[in-house]
């Protein structure tokens, strides 16, 4: 997932309404009968192997999924198969067309005055160095300011180093300050005529594994050769830099393609009255290619493909109808969320609500919506039934996860099940993202939280929009 | 290090005399102003900062240091000027000749039923495979005594996989238990006719790193190819072979030579009246070629020099000389300690007591020794001074750190200042054994405890032999 607040969306949210101290309880009064299947479904949930089960056979079967890439047309099939097992409705694959980006080859090393091997990943847009790489001595910058203000003298023909840690927290915000240099050492060294970036890897762990990331072409049509270097490797260099110069060799191979073929996914839990006003729960498919994905976003595919099967098996449908969209190649660019809200223009104005689960298999511990104010009483209303399950109401100021962006653009009232992102950056784009990282215990919460919301938003008649706009 | 203990050391135990209950107090009875001397060395130790620098610096300025190798070459220079710089006495190299084994190139994947890259490294003694690797399918053991049971035909054209996690403890037991398959699957599995062995790891932690280690010479002169994988790798193929036959690519290439150089590295502090008496502080200077060999051990030598630095500096040098001795080779057969009891074989009777420190970084818990047992109030008496240190008494049936196995074996006493190895075999011999990994207020305690140890041997008139032997 790629989890950043653009400096617009921090100004959207200073003016976004706050949450309503007390709201009508009419608007939000939810039927006993209805209750108790809120009750019914958590308690499957919570005791259900589904979710689980599910992100175990998507990364052991199908492994790793870049964007673009025959692996992730293999998770396309993986999970239209299984979803027709599972026996939703209208299971679909909607084919996209992206722009394709890999890494084909990527070293490090510093030649002076130690030799040494660097543990580093080329980030999405890099260009490639010529073959035997380039060799220059690095320029460090304590953050992306740094370079900014930088003389170009100072880093001409030079290796630009960025060399920022990333903050833990709980709520993923670290990673929103850290990750703007992965995005822009390269256009910005660029124009000053530096030979290359590296930078510190986005994460929060200390382990010898570059986080990889960005889109699948560099901004402002920059082509310089980016990598990240692990945690304990940026030390390293930070240390011999404190000594003396250091020369670094980097040697980077890429393929990039205009058009690679990519896809969303679909099932649906048909809605027994309005069929045609629809609940979104996703989550993406693709993944980086070194860990599995199974934080990113395989828990998020299990937690949503659960939810809705138990929606599905209920004796009763809700009135509306459930889409659950596996979205393609979000992570170069959100390919597959863009296209669809494309493709279904028409149509988005009966998207009710939508939700993604892309933030790894913590627990979900606040309930965030971005609804209109009228209809911040209903957001009340499921975080109540939400709380046990030990979920607490937030503000209205849900960025709702990344493949929400063209949804919340396109003004479909969005929801965010936050979950603790405590070590999410521990493991995230990473070779360590595997299965092993997810407990199941917490996982069946997300999928008992999903099952929770979608459920009441499919069952009552809530306007989410209602009348901000 | 290499802890383990075999058969006949745990036999060799449970006869070992337990630690006097009521010791006489006259044997063990320490001046006022040797406990005065004992009191300012952990002060010091406590509020100094030459163990971390010296592990800081032996990791940035040398790197990895596999035995034999140019790595460890540089490693021997870089102590004996660092030694000098410090002003110890009669700083010297003692030259050694060692046979060496180093990997080349090692990688596998998954063939088939999915395409899969996996993180193995190659194991000390390896053969090598042919050029494009051997594919094979996996056959799996959850331990050694399962591939011992084996019928060959089970076997034979097959890639054993010893499938066998490693029990987290504090003092290292559940290594000892685990690492026994990394010596003895390629013999066991070649004298079945297997092509080749994988092992899971023997760490702790669940990263996508694996852990090397192993002699320069597989034992019974098996030439298998022989790797380890890391843990998430091998729960990955043990799913997938839940599911049916799972065909490996296994491709290592190694170097091997009868002859190559290593050496120890000695500095002293001079007894100031019986400058023949030597007690021994060691630690080795080589290590694994993933890392930058922090833990293992240049916490060793960190904590060592700065112990026996701190004495160097006293007004007063002890009655007894302090050898600290950095050994090469230890990673692949304690080459080092070997050769340098063999080159001392005159002078063994005056090593009055010998330890070494490699076992990480974490603080010393608990004070064991291997004495006559009439020395073993001497034991009590050293403990008390170091249980302001949070150090408590322990047995008298002492290891006492790899290269003190040939000391040991010459009958000469030892201890063990037992660290905290709960989370050693989380980096220990992988990429992430690197200098961050080190608290310096934890190493600083270590500092502490070698120098009241190292003090107090010296300059007390102790035998520990004493009457038992």
């Amino acid at each position: 997932m790629r989890k950043f607040l653009s400096l617009c969306a921090l100004l959207s949210m200073m003016t976004a309404p706050a949450v309503a101290q007390t709201p009508p309880p009419d608007v939000a009064a939810i039927p006993p009968a209805v209750v108790e299947t809120v009750q019914q479904l958590q308690k499957s949930a919570l005791a259900g192997d589904l979710a689980f089960a599910t992100v175990s056979d998507l990364t052991t079967m199908v492994g790793p999924r870049m964007a673009g890439a025959e692996q992730e047309a293999r998770a396309r099939a993986w999970a239209e198969r299984y979803l027709k097992g599972l026996k939703f409705d209208a299971v679909r694959i909607e084919e996209v067309s992206i722009p394709y980006w890999a890494r084909l080859y990527d070293a490090a090393e510093i030649v002076s005055p130690v030799p040494f091997k660097l543990y580093v990943a080329a980030l999405g847009g890099s260009g490639p160095t010529p073959k035997g790489g380039i060799t220059a001595p690095l320029v460090r910058f304590t953050d992306l300011n740094g370079l900014r203000a930088a003389a170009p003298e100072t880093v001409k023909g030079k290796i630009v180093f960025i060399d920022e840690p990333t903050v833990r927290t709980q709520d993923g915000s670290g990673y929103g300050v850290g990750v703007v240099k992965r995005g822009l050492c390269g256009p910005i060294a660029q124009s000053k005529g530096a030979a290359g970036c590296l930078i510190r890897s986005v994460g929060t762990h200390m382990h010898r594994f570059p986080h990889q990331g960005g889109p699948a072409r560099a901004r402002d049509g920059a082509t310089l050769p980016v990598a990240a270097v692990s945690p304990p490797d940026a030390e390293h260099l930070s240390r011999l830099m404190a000594r003396g110069e250091v020369k670094v060799r980097l040697e980077i191979d890429v393929e990039v393609k205009d058009d690679a073929p990519s896809g969303n996914v679909i099932a649906e839990v048909r809605g027994r009255e309005k069929p045609n006003e629809i609940v979104i729960i996703g989550a993406h498919l693709d993944s980086w290619d070194q860990g599995t994905g199974a934080l990113d976003d395989g828990a998020g595919v299990g937690i949503v493909v659960a939810a809705a099967k138990l929606i599905q098996d209920l004796p009763r449908h809700p009135k509306r109808t459930i889409r659950v969209i596996l979205f393609g190649a979000e992570e170069t660019g959100l390919h597959g969320a863009n296209a669809y809200v494309k493709q279904h223009a028409s149509e988005v104005g009966q998207f009710i609500v939508g939700a993604e689960s892309d933030f790894g298999a913590r627990k979900v511990f606040r309930f965030q919506t971005r609804f209109g104010e009228a209809a911040l009483p209903a957001a009340r209303a499921i975080q109540r039934q939400l709380a046990p399950l030990g979920i607490g109401p937030h503000d209205n100021m849900a960025f709702g996860g990344p493949d929400m962006t063209p949804f919340r653009n396109a003004g479909v009232p969005i929801v965010e099940l936050e979950q603790n992102g405590w070590d999410y950056f521990d493991y995230h784009h990473t070779p360590d993202d595997t299965l092993d990282k997810i407990d199941p215990a917490e996982l069946r919460q997300n999928v008992a939280a999903y099952a929770t919301f979608a459920y009441l938003a499919a069952e009552m008649d809530w306007d989410f929009r209602a009348v901000a706009k």
